[in-house]
């Protein structure tokens, strides 16, 4: 295990060292050839001189085929001109296998056939970027949640009943106990959590069998769902804002490299600091009335509608307060209007539209089960829920953060389908 | 979000604040009552004095009923005899909402009674110790990884064909795309990941409906599964005993309150230091015959083997090379016995069976593509997984380690149930 990648030459210059990788490209200029490898970690070009190798050495360079995988022996030098920075002074090569002339080309390829291909298309250095982007992303959201308290809750993926209706879940049959149906979010079993244990999250692969084929949908898609008991509406604003800015800081702190294969703009990133704006649904129709756009009052913002919003600003924006009609069964109503449900959604700047969805909860036994009984729900299956206003009822608050659409926007990328190492679309369950 | 909660007490000796939470346990003494609260974070004694507060606030120690939310104000006193180390002089009471006769109480309750409860359950402390030592075995293990140059790679829960057979598998209607399976193992992904990024590791729920009753089995559990380019049999231990010890000794390090509150007996985790013994199949079948275990050579070894095996040791025992027929396709073959297969089993001590199952894969194409026909399994849906022998082909390994065994094992429980928030076992879908 102490064998030397790519990203480490910074510490083995001057060094004869061996490194394992495959042939990203190559080229020749005279009695020079010049063979360049991935590792995983990044890139390094080595150097092949005639006459300073034997020359069964100097014939791999024939032999590699993009995508061959191969060790390479020689010197580091520090060279600036040199992608990453260093080259390697080949001093003996490897081969370890040949490959197959390999589908991928430096030239363009249609969408679908790079998708089917993913398996192959996650060596490319673009893919890469936003894969660690992704896994940043991720590592940043867990140790904001770990360093502040929370309890990490795993809510099951197989759930008995749904908060909002069949239609949009993806069921299975269970032995004996009838259907099961895959989590759309994990809240209500955080909200257990949060009774017990204070301060948690939830996170984990969350599903929706939704006919949708739009640039935000996928079917299976990651959730990170934090619930702490005693927040209230504008607690949880306070924590939506030092997460998001927590997320944005580390990904700019941790993966600027990256950043910069995705040729990102990160002025709007950089931006991402507390305080981020807050206006109400009320405020919010009234910038797109400004704006000319067709909005009738008491609707849920669509893509469009949240794209003209967040251009008003050049943060994240922060929209409490809508009409409790559009809204889940379980928020709890404005004290001050009771027409309005205590909801939070953060909107990206750039269209990315909504990345953050949550509410102060509603902590009332019988305004809970009449709100149930409103929307027809199966009061029996949520009978475990409403212990948790039976028992020892507080206010609490959460929300959750879907990473796919996160990590779209953080990247700048225009479809979800990259986000993830091996998207499901209603059209693709392969590779 | 300035809240002060009882694990930071020792940061507000001689102040006066307000801790928010539920009635734990109250007792009286003359004219002294004490009122137990919890808060998620821990347990901390209220002193209600007579006299010393008004007869409204004396009042309220009759109203609150177990699990009742309230918050109380006073100042923080250092009391060694106290549970948690510290006490409050109540200054003032704010009761939240008054529970109902709670359900769960000193007394022994049945299993599935307090199963039937769990998001009630998990407010006992025992269910905070395990929830806890969970959270910090996978905050290690990411760590862990992310320190090592790990990418994380979340493979897909929808799957379109499995490594195994589909007798165990779950499955759901996928739009006109047939069936989905849900994943059992996200290896196959984790090794596209490997050829792409060089070392990654997979993490998130897997699935079986396997019709098992036991004490080891949920039909929904949680793994983490590292790959690695480049990596032989040999790496492949050192980095799982590197890892066991890191997971480990974490726990010992962060979660020692919780051991305590479990009664765990901590001598047997205090040994798992690497090296930890590596023996053969061989070697392992000749501790069963010289235990007067029966056992044919050639079979896998069941849970009553696992156990008289690692009885041999104090520390987990990692068993290699296992005759091939009882390992996956997939597995690459001893060099030296073509009848045995690179794997790598590790049986965690005290009779908790095996935590890790891995092993070098089979990196020729040619031999891969006669697995499969020896298997008989479907090529075409395999076509994706042989392209990573097509394209620059590598020694490579890995192995997945459960995470509901290993907290098992690390918190002493004698049954997986209660290492996951809520459970999902063959005859248990709810709550």
């Amino acid at each position: 295990m102490s064998r030397i990648y790519i990203e480490d030459l910074a510490n083995h210059v001057g060094e004869e060292i061996t490194l394992h990788g495959w042939l990203y490209n190559k080229r020749s200029s005279g009695k020079i050839k010049f063979l360049v490898m991935r590792d995983g970690t990044g890139l390094v070009q080595g150097v092949l001189a005639k006459g300073q190798v034997s020359d069964d050495v100097f014939g791999k360079f024939d032999e590699l085929t993009q995508e061959s995988s191969f060790s390479m022996t020689g010197k580091t030098r520090a060279e600036k001109r040199a992608p990453g920075g260093y080259e390697l002074d080949i001093r003996d090569i490897r081969v370890i296998s040949i490959s197959e002339e390999y589908p991928i080309t430096p030239k363009e390829h249609g969408v679908e056939f790079l998708m089917d291909r993913r398996h192959l298309w996650l060596r490319s250095s673009r893919q890469h970027a936003v894969l660690r982007i992704r896994h940043e992303i991720i590592r940043s959201i867990r140790e904001f949640f770990d360093n502040r308290g929370f309890v990490l809750l795993d809510a099951p993926i197989f759930t008995p009943a749904s908060c909002e209706g069949t239609s949009t879940l993806f069921e299975t049959e269970y032995f004996d106990l009838g259907k099961a149906f895959l989590t759309q979010s994990g809240q209500l079993y955080g909200e257990a959590g949060a009774m017990a244990l204070g301060k948690v999250y939830v996170f984990g692969p969350t599903f929706r069998a939704e006919k949708s084929k739009t640039r935000r949908h996928l079917t299976e898609f990651w959730m990170v769902e934090p619930e702490v008991a005693f927040n209230d509406l504008n607690d949880n604003m306070e924590l939506a804002e030092e997460f998001l800015e927590h997320i944005v800081q580390s990904v700019l702190k941790n993966r600027q490299k990256e950043l910069e294969t995705l040729e990102r703009n990160t002025s709007f990133l950089e931006k991402v600091k507390r305080p981020l704006p807050r206006i109400s649904y009320d405020d919010a129709v009234a910038i797109l009335k400004k704006r000319g756009h067709n909005f009738e009052w008491g609707n849920d913002f669509g893509g469009a509608d949240e794209t003209v919003i967040s251009e008003d600003f050049d943060r994240p924006v922060m929209v409490h307060r809508y009409p409790a009609k559009v809204k889940a069964f379980y928020m709890k109503r404005d004290p001050e209007n009771n027409d309005l449900a205590l909801a939070l959604d953060v909107l990206a700047p750039e269209g990315y539209g909504e990345i953050i969805g949550g509410s102060q909860r509603e902590d009332n036994l019988d305004l809970l089960l009449s709100r149930l009984r409103e929307h027809e729900l199966p009061e029996e299956a949520f009978s475990w829920y409403l212990d948790l206003r039976r028992y020892g009822s507080v206010p609490h608050s959460g929300f959750g953060l879907g990473i796919e659409r996160t990590v779209s926007w953080i990247c700048g990328l225009d479809h979800v389908r990259e986000t993830i190492p091996f998207p499901r679309m209603i059209y693709r369950l392969t590779p």
